[in-house]
């Protein structure tokens, strides 16, 4: 078993594309993905873990390339057949996803733990990387719109993103507790850095770090902790990341990207787009590397990973030139800013 | 709503097909087909009633007309990915199967009766005739083979009747009641005739008779019950009764079939092949009429629904003289069986 360098915070398909980048550039076992459960559902009974799923399927070169969830080569008997029998039909569940969710949720049903099924689920996709839920409790996100409070999932695909967002919450984060493995791994000595992923920082990071400790946890890593920016040149990599910073009043930038993450990142990767940025964002206290962000090939995944790998050297002889020189304000640490 | 003319109990594939029979032969809603649900078992976290879904398939033109279960046109991406995962292989989920094993769990889960997910699934699937299962309650038929007791789908499925048949028990039968519309058609004045399928006596048949209260139900009916004979020729029309008949140490032929429903009928039919046991059956009280039995066209089955209808009216009038006569001990009444 080899001990994880990088610990990776990713939602679904955004993050999902970055993970892969990193485990390509790493060796196996390497990469540890710690994956928001915020999306997690109950639908027909069964216990439903997007954000996992997607990750898994990423992982293992089973993801449909087309899509942004869901399986390769997948067919919709089910759902139809389902459909027949009035059976709900806005969220979509493949037949080869639905082994899934069925033996996730009979496993889950027998007393195991999230981060069980997982491992299980992981090992028998033959995923080199680790994958891991935020936490083994149950935390659901949910959207306060102008049409009132709605679970995540009506939100987010019944309602298609719609309605306009004002609050959100992360119920049950308070008395969950990070996945024991991921304490383990942000102690480990072998860290080289702590990457939040291209995700949505509302509907997939926050979540994670709502996760009661989690900051704490994220605080006692010596791995720098480096986040890449989901804006590039005012727009989305990928979902509605943009109009939720609108809807919630942001400007839809770099910048407030970092503004959102001060305090918990030690730099911020900014695509070269957003090269003007640099200066404000620095001037949070947060330092900035300028990349190409935008992953539309395998290969673009892996630059990014590598530079993100030395991005995280640089900042750790920074931190440690910094620590020497007691100029610990111009990179915060983390261990302070999450006290 | 019509009023129910024939109430029929069946277990799986070889009931269903006279199912169709009558379904055919009666106009719509005249039917009602009490399903053996010994079969029921949970499987992947999953309820799976086998005998109801045989039964809503066959009588809606949705089943497999090659295999003895499931449905037509099915597809299998679902057991490819589950198998690929580890999954259990030895009972086959369909993915439009599964649709109906997935609703009901959930149904049932939220708190609907058996009966109730029955009637809805029949409803969507445009089945004329009323299904009902046997009861809303748990009975599992259990098997004791050299091996010791095996659960149904163990013994049936996955050792495929190998095992030899020592003993049978249904268990929670003792507590189990009929299900409520059962017992309102058997009290209605304008049925026919209570049919009992050529389905396996012993799998099929005796779990829905020891149901807690069902003899009893069935004895106040005024209508004569009719059992088909499921042995012809000493081999069974389908499925593995004449080896159990064999393992419990009995001859199978109609004979022995009569001896078992004895004090539970009024008549029996009995296959042209075996004609010649017209005077044994006859001497255990049992009435004989003499049909082909062996229903391998749609045509056939309608016949021998034709068939039984004619025989029903044919005890109901020697019921009538019987009583009228005094001569109860010919014709036993079901009534003073029950007891």
């Amino acid at each position: 078993m080899s001990t994880v360098r990088v610990a990776a915070l990713s939602g679904g398909v955004g993050g999902a594309k970055l993970a892969l980048g990193l485990q390509c550039a790493l060796a196996p076992g390497e990469l540890m993905v710690i994956a928001n459960t915020g999306d997690d559902f109950t639908h027909l009974g069964l216990h439903i873990s997007p954000d996992i799923d997607t990750l898994l399927y990423t992982l293992s070169g089973r993801a449909n390339p087309d899509a942004g969830w869901g399986r390769a080569a997948e067919t919709w008997s089910f759902m139809e057949a389902l459909q027949e029998l009035g059976g709900a039909g806005w969220f979509r569940l493949g037949d080869k996803d639905l082994a899934v969710h069925v033996l996730r949720t009979d496993r889950l049903r027998n007393g195991a733990s999230l981060a069980d099924v997982t491992r299980e689920l992981a090992r028998r996709f033959e995923v080199p990387s680790k994958v891991l839920p935020m936490s083994n409790h149950s935390v659901r996100t949910k959207v306060r719109t102008d049409a009132g409070w709605l679970e995540f999932q009506e939100y987010f695909v019944h309602q298609q993103c719609r309605p306009a967002v004002r609050e959100l919450v992360y119920a049950g984060a308070c008395s969950a507790r990070p996945s024991p493995e991921l304490i383990e791994a942000l102690r480990g000595t072998d860290l080289d850095a702590v990457v939040i992923c291209p995700s949505n920082p509302y509907l997939s990071i926050e979540p994670i770090l709502a996760v009661n400790g989690m900051r704490a946890a994220l605080g006692l890593a010596s791995a720098p902790i480096i986040a890449v920016s989901p804006i590039v040149g005012s727009r989305a990599l990928k979902g509605p990341t943009a109009k939720i910073m609108s809807d919630l009043g942001l400007e839809a930038n770099a910048t407030s990207v970092a503004r959102h993450y001060r305090g918990s990142i030690d730099g911020l990767i900014v695509d070269e787009t957003d090269r003007h940025e640099t200066a404000a964002i620095e001037s949070l206290g947060v330092r900035v590397s300028v990349a190409n962000t935008v992953m539309t090939t395998r290969e673009s995944r892996i630059a990014l990973a590598r530079h993100l790998v030395r991005f995280a050297e640089e900042l750790r002889a920074r931190k440690h030139d910094g620590l020497n020189h007691g100029n610990r304000m111009e990179v915060p640490s983390v261990g302070a800013a999450a006290g």
